[in-house]
């Protein structure tokens, strides 16, 4: 049976999802929850990597419960007793036999959070990045339509990271003000590897009128010394996931 | 000189404010700050004692700058180089003479956070406490409002502790909900150990109904075993002093 998971977890304290040599998985303590509480091994699928140090407010995780006799729903509660309070299961549920957490999805929707401060807010910083001076919020959401649609992403990719293509659609990028800073959500079909952290560098330069609409199509035609710098992990969060 | 610091602080990794024999606390972080960055010890006094684990948004410490040349609102800056990242000094000016971050308090300001979920939420447990069943937040609002003005606070004061009077002053408690909780504020003239904690578990027992108004005025009148259970640190930040 195909058993879909609804993992949340803090991802400072790991080395991102997948599995290493050096460093503690969120895949690993994971499967290793799964080992506790029944025995056996199972091959966790998510529905992408996140990085070292990025969070999932409900990241999407599949496998095959083939050999575990429990009922579906009851997943969740019976490995989170064997998982430390920062990575736990939401929820689990019966999915479609070929229900493939990776292959399947067709939307992610990561959320970057900044605040604008002069100095570090030790109640902040763990979860957002700090920047100053302070942009123009106003600024960085008519930069963020430009990016709207299907490019070809590769000004935004590490370099030495190996993809078959680095065209992606992105559907929605929202950049919210809040009480201290601002949130840029971004939704799409899928992301490069660090696309995310450099797009939101790249929308704070935008925010202190550093680029204009010629600067932007160079980004958009490839021109990576163009870009922002790459944020850091910790602002980042993989919001959700979704299916067909 | 007498020097006024706002200081901001994520108590997690902390015995608390104030110097112990076990464990590391804020104002040997702080003073051994001041040690590094000018050679010499000062002495911090900050507006209260905050408990092991509890956060500060911004609370207020005074120290005597004598010996110490310069300008008042630098002492921020060249401190907070020798901080780590969950202790910063946000603000430091100069205050009246007789200025003591104690003596002058008037009013306090804490916030307790709850969220309401079956499953620990990793993104949310740092700074918060799970609640669950979800109390009825509209009968936490109307028993809050007992718990306002002078009364004898003996029932919420932890066994043991050694306090002149054990009155205190509320003058207000406001309950909101949050989109997955609650947070309760509650501003006082001062707060004996573990009562903002212990007024909130008992809240959340007025929330499930557990208590009638015989039950609070019993409390009121120093009756401990009524109270509801202490909550845990991680959920309480002091958001501000007020001064004269």
């Amino acid at each position: 049976m195909t058993i879909k998971l609804t993992v949340s977890y803090d991802g400072t304290s790991y080395c991102g999802w997948q599995n290493q040599k050096n460093g503690l998985s969120v895949q690993q303590v994971l499967e290793d929850g799964f080992f506790a509480a029944f025995g056996k091994r199972v091959n966790l699928i998510a529905s992408g990597r996140t990085d070292a140090g990025v969070h999932a407010e409900k990241q999407v995780v599949s496998f095959n419960s083939d050999g575990l006799t429990l009922p579906p729903e009851k997943f969740s509660a019976a490995v989170n007793s064997f998982l430390p309070d920062d990575v736990k299961i939401l929820k689990s549920e019966r999915a479609p036999d070929d229900f493939n957490a990776r292959k399947s999805a067709k939307r992610k929707t990561y959320r970057y959070s900044l605040y604008f401060s002069e100095t570090i807010l030790p109640l902040k910083d763990r979860y957002s990045t700090r920047v100053y001076p302070v942009p123009d919020v106003e600024k960085m959401k008519s930069a963020a339509e430009k990016f709207i649609g299907t490019h070809d992403f590769k000004a935004f990719c590490a370099s030495g990271s190996s993809v078959n293509t680095t065209v992606r659609t992105i559907y929605s990028i929202d950049v919210t003000e809040t009480s201290d800073g601002a949130e840029i959500s971004v939704c799409g079909n899928g992301f490069l590897y660090n696309m995310v952290r450099t797009l939101c560098g790249t929308l704070i330069k935008c925010g202190y009128g550093e680029y204009d609409d010629d600067d932007l199509a160079a980004i958009l035609n490839g021109n990576r010394s163009r870009c922002g710098k790459t944020l850091p992990a910790k602002g980042l969060t993989l919001l959700s996931v979704e299916y067909r």
